[in-house]
């Protein structure tokens, strides 16, 4: 185990019926807010009228960034921080999922600071002040509920890239608000929660039995409630264990001493910052791919996750064949849940394929399992199509 | 599930020479502090020069509450809340185990209360304010490094009671300073981590695989780095994987959503507070007991305990067989690591024993995976005579 600083204050606040809470919360954090949210869902589902009600409740008013997208542009980033200088905006509710709340948390650190909020994503600066921040999730996927993480995309330079930012203060997370998340977008925030995963327990670190197999519940559960919430999407035990899921698997539990790796991640965001496809889409297509590239790094490592994460039985099989088997295993079971497999299901080919390898590594190599250079991307990717 | 709210506020620093950190943290916390500790052993391994050194580097006026007892007493909490209020002390800094943390934390709520500190521990107020207070931990067990929880005994009524009061604004865990731990402590703590473990596996609450996949990790992490421990007590990963065991086992990630039992904790308390015995000490005897006395309350779960933890093999048994079983290596493990398996090896007969059980049971009956009566309690505690 290596040396670690752990400390998370954001307050989880979980269940149902447990958006009452927001009155009170609103009233703590000041008497002018921006509310920040995606497209039209919340208005279907009732959700940003029960918001306005409770945050006028709380006598609250109540201004609105509306209309973040699914991978949240800068442009929409500057429109918030403008909004929030010229109004006095006191805090910041962000109603939604992971692009939703990454918006927001741009905003808030982006208000209170001189230069351009794109600073903070490009590394050439670190967020020191922000806004309060409130959430209240609507989709399984993210972790950016718990976490200081955003991710945001740059449009007129086709970068995406993430920052550390600024905890929530609250998070409000009620599995009914899951509900009527659409069959392909609860697919994708599953990939995304195993891939959270993934980036953590794919290492090279020892003495680490605990965060091990902390990763290994996380991923056990997820799979054992994919079914469920795919067949019964108003299944309240199977949405509510998949959200928590979502959080527990990027809120900094399991990261505690151990060095992770994350070019997975930066290659899908090269992807998705050239073609605009969904996150936890593009992760099912390129995780299984790299874990093709690397495991011989470790091939110990996924022995142990083919057998206790996917029951792959080790009897007369060499250690090869048992990690290749929990690699297959981990591509049936994204298909099985209907992810895409393949860039060719997003239309993508090698067209833009070495743009991609080097938007994937814009600060040189990526990645901690295996070091990959532009050139280990573009295979990869070539692998992908 | 159920609904819940988690919350955690505490700076975790986890690792080799994190000590060094806390002299900006004394910056951060002010210039008078009160250090709290029990008996000479920090002295011995040269622990408490090191404190002194670096809280006088950051320019601190150290007042001392030294001696605290392994039963931290309600009476050495008094003496520490004059002392700060006589010497206006900013925030206090506990360098020990779970006593010394405990003992801290009621002088930290007790020095903004007018009233009498003891009234928090027999729910009679509500801690709402407190001194900060930092942890330098120097034995794996209490997890009172990071949670509100504290437990204070009250030599003249021989009551032992817990309350809810602050959480450590930082704690610093260096496996290093657990090295010199005595192997008889190291016992306790191994047999406190695993007790706080099952008060909080052992619930008929369904549909949480997570929390019950992360508390089968500790239990399994914390057995399989017991007898490295004990066989090298300066086995850094061991030592370090046990305290990061000890953290998580009671810093509210195992309770979210379950409804957990406590009864053997208050049991055991109400045994230390009339012969003054070590806690882990007494949490190893009764434990075992308590699971025969109510394991039929919910078989499939100490089925699954059995088999989960204990690799039990259910081929060709019933499930009580397989629960029993599970019981049976609990009380095998306990024994293996020499951990005392009956009251008799404290020399405590049956002649308190009635008025024991009235004291485990102040308030009316305990625990939630059975609900015990004094009666019920004298026979779990006639069970480990």
């Amino acid at each position: 185990m290596e040396n670690f600083i752990y400390h998370n204050p954001t307050q989880l606040i979980f269940g149902r019926g447990q958006l009452a809470q927001l009155e009170e919360k609103a009233r703590q954090l000041g008497p002018t807010v921006l509310l920040v949210y995606g497209g039209g869902s919340i208005g279907r589902t009732g959700l940003y009228d029960k918001v306005i009600s409770l945050l006028q409740s709380a006598g609250c008013r109540v201004h609105e960034l509306a209309g973040v997208e699914p991978n949240p542009r800068l442009s929409t980033v500057n429109k918030g921080i403008e909004l929030c200088r010229k109004e006095g905006v006191h805090w910041i509710l962000a109603v939604g999922g992971g692009s939703v709340i990454d918006a927001a948390k741009a905003v808030a650190i982006g208000v209170p600071y001189e230069g351009d909020v794109w600073d903070f994503y490009t590394r050439k600066a670190i967020a020191q002040e922000a806004l309060p921040l409130g959430t209240v999730l609507t989709l399984a996927a993210t972790g950016s509920e718990m976490n200081r993480g955003s991710v945001v995309t740059n449009w007129e330079t086709q970068e995406k890239h993430g920052a550390g930012t600024t905890f929530p203060t609250f998070s409000i997370l009620d599995p009914e608000h899951t509900f009527s998340v659409p069959r392909d977008q609860t697919i994708y925030g599953i990939s995304d929660i195993l891939s959270h995963v993934f980036e953590q327990y794919f290492t090279h670190t020892t003495e680490i039995p605990l965060q091990t197999r902390f990763a290994e519940s996380i991923m056990k559960s997820v799979i054992e409630n994919a079914e469920r919430v795919l067949t019964d999407p108003e299944d309240y035990d199977a949405r509510a264990n998949i959200l928590y899921c979502g959080t527990m698997a990027l809120n900094g539990t399991l990261p505690v001493g151990v060095t992770t790796d994350w070019a997975t991640h930066s290659i899908e965001h090269a992807v998705s910052a050239v073609y605009d496809i969904p996150h936890g889409g593009g992760l099912a297509i390129i995780f299984p791919k790299w874990m093709r590239y690397v495991y011989h790094e470790n091939v110990a490592r996924f022995v142990r996750f083919a057998t206790e994460v996917w029951n792959v039985d080790p009897s007369g099989k060499t250690d090869n064949e048992i990690a290749l088997e929990g690699i297959a295993a981990t591509e049936a079971f994204f298909a099985q849940i209907g992810a895409p497999t393949r860039l060719a299901d997003y239309a993508i080919t090698d067209e833009h394929l070495q743009l991609m390898a080097e938007k994937a590594t814009p600060f040189g190599p990526i990645g901690q399992f295996k070091t990959l250079t532009s050139d280990d991307v573009a295979q990869i990717l070539r692998l992908s199509l």
